[in-house]
């Protein structure tokens, strides 16, 4: 199968190499309007060929678009104009302003609405890595507004990067994304910059990181040119879940400045019970 | 060299294995009023004997108490006591108070205060590990007030752990901490509460949770008998990086509620400037 990646950055350079090592795809075309991500693809031997977006579609059975959440609505629609008979996934962490925007495209059966949870803080298709997406969750949304043979292509590309498959509406997605992955990373950024303001002296930063601190701040490394996007799309949900984040974080200091060991003790218990959560 | 370890929990019992493994110390006591705790770490090889804080103390050449910070305040004045002409050192996470309450001891100077900046989420013996301090800081505070042979014998016990040694008083010592360290610990408990509370189909917690979710929310696993002490301890500097830090996270809500996109952007970026100060 001949599959073009539109974006050749962690997410579409990561697929492009295991769906290739995999036997998935034989041949990868790359479409980017970055020249220097274009080059770097090529010359990394993420994808065979650099094409235009024209050329990409028509020489391909499948297109990926793994672009920020942003360039993905305005660029959705005209690749699924040159996308009749092919199958079109996208990558984005938000799915419902997505999904509505190609809503009544002629050529909306063609897509079928992904997101595979997986990333790490670094961005480009230097940073692609093999290995990114196994064992991970693939999410596909609104599949009944898709053609039964793109979902089971899509799906089969997901199992190919070794991923969960598991189905939800658009806009439960966002409220799930919102809750379970938007909200780390806005944590992790203002945890940054809380550092970064109280803590002048940078070398202490260094000196007492320890790996707790490491692994709390490490989303804080992730691009604006990502999550600007996400945010946005996703505002009523990020809001939602900021304002309970806030609430929490603001009992706890109630709570310290009152000397209130129990409750504080009760807080910490209940949060323990993530590390049940997360093993089942 | 006969080293008695006063707590026999992750940070004690890690001790305990390179100090010997390394050839630092010979023969390692444990004491500890916790009987599983004790009889773990007896039959998991840790220490070579369980002894009482007495017999350990006297039999010993140097004394480590690794006990949560507010049993460190009401044992460490019983163990000078007991400590003439010994070496004690501690190794909790606030140490203003700790100094405070052995400041006029008649045996201060046996004592060396110190903080080596190292853990994981996971406590009790049976969570210790070889290798747990390697490369990461150890903080020796109030030297001045400890004997000079003292500081030299607590130096070298870091150094074979491969830490890199700081000075610090404790007043800037508990400073640093909270900004770097304490932080770090609430933001992940209020984020796991956030997430417990907000995503009640727990399935989905899981599902969804992706490399992200895990480091940022990581910390939240750990105990309470640590936690709220450290928090009692260093209330004052605590609640003022707490301030910040909801402050921060509030502006992000402002910002994102009226779609300030270039404005978050702005944050992001700031934000990403950790990465530059943690590779220094």
């Amino acid at each position: 199968m001949v599959i073009t990646v539109i974006g050749l950055g962690l997410i579409g350079g990561s697929a492009a190499i295991d769906l290739r090592k995999r036997g998935f795809a034989n041949t990868i075309l790359g479409v980017d309007s970055d020249k220097i991500n274009a080059n770097g693809a090529l010359s990394i031997g993420l994808v065979d060929e650099i094409c235009t977006l024209e050329d990409g579609i028509s020489k391909s059975d499948m297109i990926i678009v793994a672009v920020p959440a942003d360039a993905a609505v305005t660029l959705l629609p005209k690749v699924l104009d040159l996308a009749e008979g092919k199958v079109v996934t996208d990558v984005c962490s938000t799915k419902g302003r997505i999904c509505e925007i190609i809503k009544y495209h002629k050529n909306r059966r063609c897509y079928v609405a992904s997101h595979p949870m997986a990333g790490t803080e670094f961005s480009g298709p230097w940073a692609a890595m093999s290995g990114l997406f196994d064992g991970k969750s693939a999410i596909l949304c609104d599949t009944e507004e898709s053609d039964i043979k793109a979902v089971a292509k899509v799906k089969r590309m997901y199992e190919t990067l070794n991923m969960r498959i598991i189905y939800m509406n658009s806009t439960n997605h966002d409220v799930h994304a919102a809750y379970i992955s938007h909200i780390s990373h806005i944590s992790s950024f203002a945890l940054a910059l809380t550092v970064l303001e109280k803590e002048r002296n940078e070398k202490h930063i260094f000196d007492l990181a320890s790996g707790g601190f490491d692994s709390t701040v490490r989303l804080a490394k992730s691009s604006p040119d990502m999550w600007v996007p996400i945010f946005h799309q996703n505002k009523e949900n990020v809001v939602t879940v900021l304002d309970t984040y806030i609430e929490k974080l603001q009992k706890f200091r109630t709570l310290i400045k009152e000397d209130e060991g129990e409750k504080i003790r009760d807080m910490i218990k209940e949060s323990n019970r993530i590390k049940a959560v997360l093993k089942h």
